[in-house]
């Protein structure tokens, strides 16, 4: 299980954020994937696919040997290699250079590129030991805090959608677009969402009368959600500030950013 | 009065779910109406009507004589049978078995058996005994509370649309698309609630001017019953947490979801 | 200035609601009104008013009669004639019943009646001396003390919208639907409010590219009225409960609602 | 660096608005700004423009000197010239003027004079010593700690909108108008933003359940950034209010308006 000095220090860099080379590598690394996902997106556009797509091509290619490298370094590094060949990070750096080497068998999936998008995901291990933490584990208590609540109240939603779309189905029928269910339940989403693309739209008029029900509900209904997570983030704030004791005077509630204790003076070290 | 030993069992098991086997039949029972009511939005897609339509109709009579047979079962074993009867439950189930019987006779009710989807509500007294309760409180009490206040809200909201929807009829007119008063109080609740389908919209300058104005009201107004639910769910979570003091110490302002006193470590029993 | 008995005992009964007689001529006059709307609204739909139009017209000289009567009863009866007659109500009152008047010499106004809408505003006068108030006090005070801070945020709004409206203006042209600076405003206010109708829309990649920036900003943007509102209404609910002092043992931080105090049990006199 | 009393005075004027006639100066230079950005919208529409172009042209030349002898007065009065010149607000005013001048040589860029509504945001320079102050610190303070969470939401949302744009372009393809990745990105953007134009809407029954999906997502979603702010909000008020100390007996929590302590009664001195 001892490993080479070489490759703890580039385990550490490739990694870690601790050190000033682990932060520089991290930070090209997020540059290359943007960069990976601007030239898929770039491609995508028939003009600029027939100007320069050889040299998309060739960018491409460069990207991908720079990510399967990686990959590899990253496989031989590892402290725990299968776990990490199996971790979500390690399959989406995989899935991030496969369609490449494919593509020379096989034609169209160039799309499937966009998978890269996914390895900006990494941003967030980055921000891993930064100030950030502290701020988002507010976030994350109060989402997980009102889990329970908001799928209870999605799962009405669900049935409401439902009970809506089929109404709409029995009342304005096929030849107002309304062919199926399933597609009178996507009316229901886009009208109770208030997106209202306008591709179907009720004609009759009890029709219609529904069509504003639902938008009121829709409209009304925002209010439970936005109330529930409000509150939870209020109190996961307060509940977090309270746990802030100074270890001197033993004063809480301090301010999560608070660097020194604000009644005697003592230093907090995170 | 007394009921024989199998009846107060099964009564307990389809009726309550605080028994293992309760749980499981709750369970089963929320699968087939999930099922029921898959089969009933499958039904209406054309091709798969055409295609399947011989194997649904037999999984349509199947699921109907589940529930007919839970329904039988319910009425004998009901500790009071009216009582059940006339239910709010006792009713959705009658009328979940009613569609496919009378569909024998009569043609094109098929869609009525979307009822079914009423069924679903039964989640909610499955999950009557789980820590859903407390939570679940919360966000009634909240919304109890702020009844008065947004249904003041929801008068206000209606009578500007009135004034709006009429106003825009006498505007726009016929020509354009308004060719009544409840047409423009659709057109009204279209805009303010910012759904915005497109199927009317204002084609005169001025008739765009007041739209702007509408819009940035509906904008503007979603403000009010969010804050109002806010502030309640707020309020109505302190309340909650005052209300659980300990039983030796008498500390109050516990979290709902405490299982000791943070102060003495007395153990709650729920 | 002394008034006969009759005089003082109807005027009791029109203006105020704190007798029984009161109270049901507040809530006969109510129903009157809506009925007025749904006149007018009826009267607007051309298969209705070609069917019915007789007996609607009939309808609407009687409801003209009896708010006419009722008027004139109301300045008879008024402790401060002048006062009522150019109060908010009393202009109100005058203008639901002139357009009927008007129609004999005039047509095509009947629209304007209408105005009896705003009439409906009468319900808040008669919530007068209900529950209502305290509740409503809060929304009150919350509202006003958020209106420095929602004018700034509104007028910031109006700023960016002026400048988008004429960037799109500039950009996509008259060919694309932007005629004119103030349609290009008209866009902006669409799409900012997330309304979305879809009559005109961005062709040119730049036109795309400047609406996904307004639409994202456009939903970010509505959380700073809605965080100003949320804590305002928290802070007036808790002044308005600090000030609920029992007048025996000076415990403060009553509910609005109580009727005792909950420490020493004295009853509230309100 | 001595200054002659009248350019002091002129200063004070002109950059200041704690005098009488600096504050007239201010509420002048508002209703001209807005003189000048209602011109330019006047301009742009076809049927006015050729009615009234002459008139509208002097009046422009007219607002354009009167801006060009504030700038050229704002130079010679300056405490430090360089820092005003390159200072944010210099820099529009210099903009302000330019577009008039250059449009005697070059035509077509009448629009450009928009840049003047920038001009309206010396509005909150005006603002600086009155009530708002405090108010708008509130908000900015709450914003400023907003900011780290709602800068990781927006990028978690790019993210979101970039992967499901590309889906959709696979999905849907050229034939249903998703002609590139940048294209299904606008889409995915004025769907999840609720917007919902319908100038792109899908077309195929696995299109049409992603859009659901992102819709319920879109309108799921805003919650987060409400609850981020409204909670921020709240902390902000609660200390700006806690900061609030009077100076004769230190009792705290004053409210940001009072104009004495409630405990003591002393004066406070803003």
């Amino acid at each position: 299980m001892t490993k080479k000095n070489w490759e703890r220090k580039l385990g550490n860099i490739i990694f870690e954020s601790n050190t000033k080379t682990g932060k520089v590598f991290d930070v090209v690394l997020l540059m290359v994937i943007m960069m990976s996902v601007t030239l898929v997106v770039l491609e995508s556009i028939p003009e600029i696919n027939e100007k320069y797509g050889f040299g998309l091509r060739i960018a491409e290619w460069a990207i991908t040997l720079i990510f399967t490298t990686e990959y590899i370094l990253r496989i031989i590094v590892a402290r725990n290699r299968s776990k990490y060949l199996f971790s979500f990070y390690g399959v989406i750096d995989l899935l991030a250079v496969i369609p490449t080497y494919l593509s020379v068998f096989l034609g169209g999936i160039q799309g499937l590129m966009v998978i890269r998008a996914l390895r900006l995901l990494r941003v967030f291990t980055i921000l891993k030991l930064t100030r950030y933490t502290r701020e988002s584990k507010i976030i994350m208590v109060a989402l997980m805090r009102s889990r329970y609540k908001i799928s209870v109240f999605l799962f009405a939603l669900l049935m409401i959608i439902t009970i809506i779309g089929t109404l709409m189905y029995l009342i304005e029928g096929e030849k107002h677009g309304f062919t199926s269910i399933p597609v009178g339940i996507y009316w229901a989403i886009v009208t109770l969402t208030t997106v209202g693309y306008g591709d179907i739209t009720p004609i009759t008029d009890i029709g219609k009368f529904i069509s504003a029900i639902v938008m009121i509900l829709g409209y009304a209904i925002i209010v439970v959600p936005t109330g529930i997570f409000s509150a939870q983030i209020i109190q996961a704030a307060r509940k977090h500030q309270d746990a802030y004791t100074c270890p001197e005077c033993h004063e809480a509630g301090h301010d999560p950013d608070a660097g020194y204790c604000y009644k005697c003076g003592a230093e907090f070290i995170s």
